[in-house]
């Protein structure tokens, strides 16, 4: 089994990363572009056989306690 | 028109913060957790109005510049 989290920076919070990276595709002369933001994906290889509602609990855990910084950022879980 | 980009390490490239994360993982008690990966995902805000066909070409063009190191990333585009 594994599980998909998607880390982002809560919307209001500056990502100075994707401004850059905004920044330079317009230098680049991709003027279509507009805002930029750039997260994280983590993907994790789960023991097989868990149950899936047990899965995600257990990979919130995990986001809560490292994979995400939760005063600034959020976090999406899929499992597959 | 929104994009976004999924780059990761390709299959066989060392991920030596994935490595990071699983150890800690493991540490942390959660003894599931086998292989960790560690990706980007860019979100780019389009101009409005784009073909979706030459939207993605034109992203195509973005990731082989600056949004991905194709030596050793491969990456994936969706357009929403």
């Amino acid at each position: 089994m594994k599980a998909r989290v998607h880390v982002s920076l809560k919307p209001g919070v500056l990502d100075p990363q994707g401004k850059t990276v905004g920044d330079t595709l317009s230098r680049l002369g991709f003027s279509e572009v507009g805002e930029v933001r750039v997260g994280k994906i983590i993907e994790l290889e789960l023991e097989d056989g868990l149950e899936p509602s047990h899965a995600e609990a257990r990979v919130k855990d995990m986001c809560e306690k490292l994979l995400a910084n939760t005063v600034i950022e959020k976090y999406e879980i899929e499992l597959a």
